[in-house]
């Protein structure tokens, strides 16, 4: 069936899209206000775009997963920084701390019980214990309505030690992340754990499956 | 460790992001040249990222999951519109069959046995067999780069009829759709099966806990 979306709300359109786009990868994204008060919030509006820039983008709106997107926003907007951080599957119980509705006075990172550690090129910290995380600036904000799509600019990346198969070949052991993805409703998630292999195909190996099957 | 962006290559950054951000959404993109030729590719630099107007974002570049991007992004930049498809586990192998380099003379949906259904607004088809399509208007292009974010918005949503279980609260069943993420590699994918449910919680929830866990 159709949903024609020139006549739907806005509400509805957000909830058939984090129905049917999934799985979705998670910005963890932490940001400081010019005072230097920490901000933390999950963002499953999320993915890489490009690597010359290496560009992310993050759709931060009224009705993100996590909550108001104000303070996230604005810290971006006075700053131009922030870092994206990851999630592991151990870690989802400290996202969503994370993404209870506290003041702004509050630290998110303190509350869950999660570490900061210094990034090296921008100010905003990183979580301690995510396994991958970005530091970017502002490349653009695009506004779309009552989102804006922040795209950054990554500067540095840190992967966990246990995590890099081979540093120069930039060799990444992916699985062993342990990555969650965002699913649909108020809570639902998926492991990265059920995997399955179909490679690439040349012309060449299309046309001989191809001959095969006519065979 | 830490990879300085601001000294890898291209080639390198991309190989971090697409080893790291994961699991992405897979967006099967069907467009046409000003010809009528149809033209499809698979795409994992990709997600929703606004609601009001609704747009999905898509990162074409030269080394994309798909083959050249050349005939998608050159037939949204002639027409303005395209298809986004969602790709569901008993798909991938007609999925990669679409991600082969053929010439652009090669109709990648008759290669891979796939049937066109026609679009409600826009010239360009969706895949019969994918239970999530989407007809798209480009909303602005974001160049970065060798990559082009193209930026769509949503103007219709098609879901296959019995993974609509309630139209009126465009309630869908999400499990049901079945869909695949793009991993790491040159083939791996992930199912979303292994789900877990970790719901949002109230401040006061959280206290509660809290409290209780402090004991």
């Amino acid at each position: 069936m159709m949903f024609d979306f020139e006549t739907l709300s806005a509400a509805d359109r957000y909830k058939l899209l984090v129905a049917t786009v999934v799985p979705r990868p998670i910005a963890w994204v932490v940001t400081q206000d010019k005072a230097g008060v920490v901000n933390a919030a999950p963002y499953s509006f999320f993915n890489a775009f490009a690597d010359n820039p290496a560009v992310v983008g993050i759709g931060c709106g009224p009705r993100p997963d996590g909550p108001s997107p104000k303070d996230t926003l604005a810290n971006i907007e006075a700053t131009g920084q922030f870092t994206v951080c990851l999630v592991p599957h151990r870690l989802v119980h400290e996202m969503v701390a994370t993404a209870v509705e506290f003041g702004p006075e509050v630290d998110e990172l303190a509350e869950a019980g999660l570490t900061r550690l210094p990034s090296a090129k921008i100010a905003p910290p990183r979580i301690g214990e995510s396994p991958v995380a970005m530091e970017c600036e502002t490349f653009q904000l695009v506004r779309a309505g009552h989102h804006t799509i922040v795209l950054g600019k990554v500067l540095a990346m840190h992967v966990a030690d246990e995590a890099v198969m081979d540093p120069a070949k930039r060799y990444i052991d992916t699985p062993k992340l342990d990555l969650v993805g965002r699913m649909h409703g108020r809570g639902w998630y998926v492991r990265t754990t059920d995997r399955i292999e179909v490679p690439r195909l040349t012309v060449a190996e299309w046309q001989a499956r191809k001959a095969a099957k006519a065979g």
